[in-house]
């Protein structure tokens, strides 16, 4: 089939492009290059069935013009930056709103019609249950971020419904692995890499979160794409687990062999906004019978190999 | 205190105007009247207490200017029209998200901290539990104006985590009275206006819907701004009953002394994406002792009444 993928040369749209290549799909690949790496799209590029194009989702005859011809839209370019939102509230709204507006509309002016879209643990809030499942209490968004993908969820299911798409709504824990470029083993990466004696923590180490290694994700996705059935199919993908901020901590500074001192900051929160236990109820996508290869901890660890091992990512970001 | 309204011609906003300045408040109206109407206001504009501004909601620094050294935004601008949205999904987009941005933007710049919003019983899709209460499970957006007014939502109790502001969320049911332009009951009205010996029906009749009274919709409004105390407020707006559409059909056309034969269309849906039964979980706006003083019946009867004495309405919509 022909796909495409929007936030191509990101973290996780790069990946899942790969993989699509390497299952003989064709891959029309757009990215605007904000935050997305050329670097990610090195073996795509080499790929005949990979077209790259450079351009911003905010121009919709950019994008009705790309999405000819397709079967599959996987829209995963967004302003995935969950602690600053509040330093430039327009962007959530241009970036995870409007852009997903422009989307649904190529999608519709062209008559695609089936979307894959990444959404976020985060719009469940300060979650009432825990494991939270998809169809959790009515959640009060806490973060633009969160607030901004549960517009897009809404636009999305609503175009499903008034124009017949079929809709694949994926709700992430933090994803780690190769070509990750922003989050906590990034930040305390570089911390450690500027001062291995000192590590300042934002908030007090007792944070729970969940995370997945992106080759998971990824195949969690496809086998979705493939079994789930209805038109609007919502899913959260984790692991069973969750880990404090200190035990993540851990196993940075001791796989890079280093015993700094830690600084907590105050309070359960790092930051405005911040969610102190997130961990999704993933029963529902493992009755497709997937299940995580790599514990959080191994993730963690393949994170921090894949800094060492590609010294530009901490340089450029 | 000095309250801007957003949509202060429209149906509930100048009734909620005309109220607060009853009151002793100084009222800031903007409305660009798209849909607004100016008659809904002369009461207002004789009022000293009372400034007008025309000007579209998009334009930010005149909302900014606006919002100048107000306490208080009640943001009611909206497209409220729930069918035609396939017909024009932009509308949804900028007139109920971009908007809300804005409105909460000149918030911002301007220090306001409270804002009311109406929100809508839409954002509980079809519900899983009815009579639905406010944190009901997740919801799937099935319309686009309930897409819009969830993402409106979310902007505003993301932005009150984020800025320190108190919110009131409003999900109302359909609203009746004194000043309605748009709905079944003037839908009908018109229809039997034209031919009183029959009237198309969308959808079987069966569809089970719940109504308010306007006047009883401001007094919870208003109950609710002295008595909610937490940061983001949800509350369910309506009555302890719902109708079926074939028993408004009844007391409209009994009221009116006609006798049409009825033209039902198919199936519980009067248009992709209505939902076959709204009945919204009241006791928490009750605990506070508010109650409705009339029942549907009374407020269907009301908004005929109105629409015969008022028969530019009819005319001009």
């Amino acid at each position: 089939m022909r796909v495409l993928v929007t936030g191509a040369a990101g973290f996780i749209g790069s990946t899942l492009t790969d993989r699509l290549l390497s299952l003989g799909h064709s891959v029309v690949g757009v990215d605007n290059f904000s935050t997305g790496q050329p670097e990610f799209l090195e073996g795509a590029r080499a790929n005949p069935n990979f077209v790259l194009r450079e351009q911003d989702l905010l121009d919709l005859d950019a994008l009705v013009e790309a999405a000819a011809g397709v079967d599959l839209v996987v829209h995963f370019a967004a302003n995935a930056d969950v602690r600053f939102g509040p330093d430039h509230p327009r962007r959530d709204l241009e970036q995870n709103i409007i852009v997903t507006w422009n989307v649904l509309e190529a999608m519709r002016r062209n008559g695609v019609k089936r979307i894959a879209f990444s959404s976020t643990g985060s719009v469940y809030g300060e979650a009432a249950v825990i494991p939270t499942p998809e169809d959790a209490p009515f959640p009060v968004q806490t973060s633009l971020y969160g607030a901004s993908k549960i517009s897009a969820e809404g636009l999305i299911t609503a175009y499903s419904e008034s124009f017949q798409m079929e809709a694949f709504v994926f709700r992430f824990v933090s994803i780690l692995g190769e070509r990750y470029t922003h989050g906590h083993v990034l930040d305390f990466y570089k911390k450690l890499q500027a001062d291995p004696g000192r590590l300042p923590v934002l908030g007090n180490g007792t944070q729970r979160k969940s995370y997945l290694y992106v080759q998971d994700c990824v195949d969690a996705i496809l086998l979705t794409l493939e079994k789930a059935k209805d038109r609007v199919n919502i899913f959260n993908l984790g692991t069973n687990e969750y880990c404090q901020v200190k035990d993540s901590i851990g196993w940075i500074t001791a796989h890079l062999g280093v015993t700094p001192e830690l600084e907590f900051g105050q309070g359960d929160r790092g930051w405005i906004g911040d969610n102190p236990f997130i961990f999704l109820d993933t029963e529902k996508v493992r009755a497709f019978g997937w299940a995580p290869k790599l514990t959080i901890q191994q993730a963690v660890i393949k994170t921090v190999e894949y800094l060492q091992a590609t010294p530009w990512v901490a340089a450029r970001r």
